[in-house]
Parts: C-alpha cells; structure tokens; sequence
C-alpha cells in the first residue's frame, strides 16, 4: 500500500502544516513515484515558523533497553570526556542511562518494555507495579512533563537491533524539525559508511499518543543501529551510532547559530523531498508500529514456533510480495506471505531479538 | 606457541593412546608444519581397540545456555518428528532441554553458568545453593554420573556464539573416537556450506577435570555455530547446526554397523592427520579454556570498559600478533596485544555475548 502509504501521510502531514505541494498533488504522479523508487518521500521544507525554534537542552538517552549496550558506551564515552559536547556551545548536553537496573541485569528490561510506557493514557492512570511503568513516572518528570511543557527540548535515544537495519534514523510523523535533522545526519552517514542509512518515520502524529521514552520531550529522535547482538558491544556499531550522534548535534548547533543549514539542505536535496520509509500502524498491544506477527511456542510466548525463513533474514527495507516464503514450521513445512499488510511491503526490523518479547510486540516490521 | 603446542599436544595424546608417529618426530619438522599451515594437526587413527567400541545411547542436548536458542529449535525438531533419529537405527537418541528455566527467562542462566559444573571436584562438593549447581547434580544423575559409570555413551551438546565461529566442532583432547568422528562431520559441512568449519580440542585430556555439561557421558562433543545473537532462531544457523548433528549421527550409526568408515576417513585425510585448532589452557576460574581477558566497569562486572577493536571482530580463527590492536580505551587510546599468550596466536570466540558474564570468564579466546 505504497501510494496510499503517501496519500495519508501528505494528508496527516497537511492536517498540521501548510505544504508546497506544487507538481506533486495528483495520486496517479504519487503512484508513479512510489512504484518507480519504492520508497515514500517526505517534503522536507514545512512550516517554517514552527522550524526555526531553537533547540537549546538535549539529552542523550542510552540503556532504554538495558541489554542494548552500544547506547551505555556512547554516554559513558561522552561522560568520560566533557570536550566531547562542550563544543556544540549553543546546546546543553546531558547524558541519561535509562534503565539502570536491566543494564546491570543484561536484560532487555525487568518486567516491561521500558519504550512502550509513555503515552499520555498510560502515563495518567495508576502504574501497573512493574518496575518500568515506576520508572518511566521518574523519566516523565525528569525530561517531560508529557503533559505540560517539557523541560527537555530533545530527547536522543541511542538503540541497537540484532537485525540489519543499518543506521535507522526514527523521527516521529509531523516533526518537521526531526525530519530536516535526519536528512542532514542521513546524507552525513551515507558519505561516511555507505549506503546503509535511512530515515523511518513513525505514523503517530500525536505526540501525547506515542509510547517511546523520546516522546517525553518537545522532540525525539531514535539512532537505530544494527545488525548488533544483545548483550555485545562492537566497535564498528559505536562508531557508527558516535558519528550519526554527532552529525545531529552539529546540525542543532549550526541551525541555533542562524547558519544556514536548511539552504545546505536545498541543495542536497535538489527536489525538496527526502527518502524516507513510513513504517505500519500500530494495531496490536505493546507495537510501536505495525507487524507480522508469529505464533509462539505454547510453553513459552516468547519463543517463536516458526523459523524467519532465510530467505528474508537480513534483508530489512526489501520488498517481500504476497506468496513469498515467510516463516518455517517445524516440520519443515513454509507459511507464505499473505498480503495481509498489502500485497508488496517493505519488511523492517527482520528477527529483532527484542520483539521475541510479547511486552514489545512479537513479530516483523513493516513499512 | 605453535609448535609447542604440537609437541604437548602429541606428548599430551600419546601418554594415553599409542600412535603411528612415523614421519613426523622431530620437533623441527612439526615446527615446519605449524608455520605453513597455521594449524595444529591431530592425527586421525589411534588406539584401535578403544576407537571400535560402539556407542548406542545418545542424548542431544540444547538450551544448556538458555538463551542459545538454536539448540531448542532443534531438540523440539526432532521431538515433532521422529523419524529424524529413528532412520539411526542402531543408535538409541534422546532429547533433553538442559536448563528450561534459563530458557523461560531467555537468559544465559540463572545464577551461574550451567556449563560450568561437570567437574568431579563440583560435583564432590555440596551445592553452592545456585540454580545451576542444583541442575547440575540432577543432570549428572541423569546423564551421568561422572564418578562411576555413565548411563549415556554420548551427549551432543548444541550451542551458538555471538562470534564469527562458523560451525566449530569442539572435541576434549585424547577422545579418540570424538575426533574421528569430527573429522567425518567437517568434510561434511565444508562440503555443504564452504570453508567455515574447523575442529577446536579443549585441553582437558582427564574427563573428571572437565566442567562441561557433555563431560558426565563417556563420550561429549559440542557443535558450535556463529554468529548468531542471544535471544534469536536463525534459520541458516539451524540448518548448519542440523546439518552437522545428522552428519554425526550418520558417522556413529555407520561406524556401529561395522562399515569402514575409517578406511574413508584414510582416504579423505590421506596424510592421516586432520587440521584442528587447540584451545589455550584455562587460567581462571570459570574459563573452560585460556582467554585474553578485558578489563570491566567499576559499578558492572558484565560491562567491559574497553570495546574489542574493530580490526579483529569477526576474525576468529585468525592470526593476532604481539604489538597487533586487541581493545579501544574509552578515550580512544588503544591498548594492543601484549603477548600474554605467545608472540602469534589464533583467536577465538571473539565477542562472544557469553564471555560478557564473569561467571562465563570474561574475554577473548585463544587458540
């Protein structure tokens, strides 16, 4: 559902901010362009009023799942030298290990996906008496309030995945501000390490709706690294994460300074649009966007009972088609694709170790 | 400590088992050998009369390791389809979940590492009053004992690493029948999946001294398989690890039928030897062999304070050299291999998630 993928984001995306829509306006010219690239297009140039707030305290987020550890090497890294932040002269930098007690565990979280406990709704009634929904009331005060005005301007959470996600730049839907961010620090990452960076946006244009810790703040942006196992730190997926998070502080700081970044922009982009993958709707507890969901062992809802067919494993932002080989059965038998999210779909996050989780949503991204 | 390696090793061998030495005596020509090949060689063909003893009652063990979850895959596969092991028909093969509550947690385990506490010494003693000891004690009842006659002729232990392993075939020193029939399943899994398989002996030649769940059967021989994440099936993994069970299997089953599959082995090995690595002896508590250990954070026993330098990740099986990058301070400094372990070793299990867990010895494999 690529072309209707694009027809409700300009429509969400124009409910909110006035848009230079000029060539694009017919859905048959979207279709084209969708089926052509297979990728949506987000318009990189919005409400300019709203974009050119500046953003002054920012706080980087590692340890949000305690088992991803490149994100508590990044804040140690920057702890360990001051330098490091204190030259972006026109940002507050503050680091913030989020779940301390899964880190100490080595776990993914205690009880609950700390990542999924922000949503106004969730935050206003009574804590369920896990560990994450107590702390996510501490994180709320301390960055937020979510309901209120936050104290944060940005919140920038440092995230790995076992599956091959590149660098992921995750903003939130209507964020014009994320969205330009990411297309400096996406165009940065491309000339540093390849063409294995992206931006994926999530379809929750409200922020009191979201659910991720990000959410807390005016603005959150997630760097997703991967493929990284639980548990490992390497290397090269610091590095990565490091230079994605720098690229964003030199961006904030330059456009604080009234330099001319958006121009910089313009030009990269000649078009104004940016690529940009749009991932699912939500549809089920405990999913920060849409999935293909598989069945669990009866025994045990976190152990899948089907195998993610080979022929998809690590092959996250490709296409998978209705009648394409999905999972495997234990008796070696296949479970194709059946269209149920459209009949050609971008598969993201293939065989997260943390979606083996049902507290996060089991199952295989979709944009 | 290549060559010394091959004579300690030889004289390690031949203090239990006689052995056609013939061509290669001296320690010059052996020497030789090492620095052409890299490698050690084990030779194939030893004491006849205890490598023609049959082995009938097999037990295929998986989630010794919780969180190792290829291993459960595959004892479940063979649970949902019996014909798999029934066609090995002179072989009585069972399955056995070794640590179901680590599993449920989708952790390592529990309190302390299950793979650990084989050792006669261990078993001696009372329980420390940790989960796994407790296990340990059940399963050697089980399997074992250790100190008498064991019920099980063979355990087959699957595990996985984080690490760029392969498929790695583990077998203890001076088990005579265990390295004919590696050298049978390597043939067979270079054959079907390439270059990425190799044979690593512990050196533990006295099966009472050995700490590892295979250890309380007569006969233990661990498969292998990376990388693959903590917590995650992969499908190509399962299929790698199935491929060298059957493989095995198919070995004991024809070797008890009295067909000659030693003959094969002379003919695919004419030299009579078979490359295969030699781990370096453990030196602390909780190694089941030698390790270049890191250092770890102050407040996190589990968090290494340094990362493994990206010019090693994934290069296990390779050579690291004295004044080589072996880890990245967290003020980018670098601290290099200072020869602990001899001038030029191989490395193994390189970031392997396990070795984060002091009570798994912490570090890198050395070889």
């Amino acid at each position: 559902e690529m072309s209707t993928g694009i027809a409700s984001s300009l429509q969400l995306l124009s409910s909110s901010f006035s848009f230079p829509l000029s060539t694009y306006t017919s859905q048959a010219t979207m279709k084209n362009i969708a089926s052509k690239l297979r990728l949506l297009f987000l318009y990189l140039i919005a409400c300019e009023a709203y974009s050119t707030r500046p953003i002054h305290s920012v706080v980087v987020v590692g340890g949000t799942h305690g088992n991803e550890y490149t994100g508590v090497w990044c804040i140690k890294q920057l702890e360990a030298n001051p330098g490091e932040t204190e030259k972006y002269d026109s940002l507050n930098i503050k680091t913030l290990l989020a779940n301390p007690e899964a880190f100490m565990a080595n776990r993914r979280f205690i009880h609950d996906d700390l990542n999924r406990q922000f949503s106004a709704a969730k935050l206003s009634i009574d804590p369920d008496g896990t560990h994450e929904a107590e702390r996510a009331r501490q994180l709320d005060e301390l960055l937020g309030p979510k309901l209120g005005e936050p104290k944060t301007d940005l919140v920038i959470d440092l995230h790995t995945t076992t599956s091959n996600m590149g660098i992921t730049l995750i903003v939130p839907e209507t964020d014009v501000v994320m969205t330009q961010a990411a297309a400096y620090v996406l165009e940065k990452c491309e000339n540093a390490f390849g063409d294995r960076a992206q931006i994926l946006m999530h379809p929750l244009p409200d922020r009191h709706a979201r659910p991720n810790l990000g959410s807390t703040a005016m603005h959150g942006l997630t760097i997703e690294v991967g493929p990284v196992p639980q548990g490992v730190l390497r290397h090269d997926a610091v590095e990565k994460t490091q230079h994605a998070m720098h690229c964003l502080l030199e961006f904030l700081d330059r456009r604080n300074k009234g330099e001319d970044v958006l121009g910089e922009l313009k030009r990269k982009y000649p078009d104004n649009v940016v690529p940009c993958y749009r991932s699912a709707q939500a549809k089920k507890p405990g999913e920060m966007s849409g999935k293909i969901s598989w069945p669990s062992a009866d025994h045990n809802p976190n152990f899948p009972s089907v195998l993610i067919h080979k022929s998809i494993q690590d092959k996250d932002f490709q296409i998978i088609k209705r009648g394409d080989p999905l999972f495997v059965n234990l008796d070696g038998s296949l479970i194709r694709y059946d269209g149920s999210h459209g009949d050609e779909v971008h598969l993201i996050f293939v065989n997260e170790g943390g979606y083996y989780f049902e507290q996060s949503g089991t199952g295989i991204g979709v944009a």
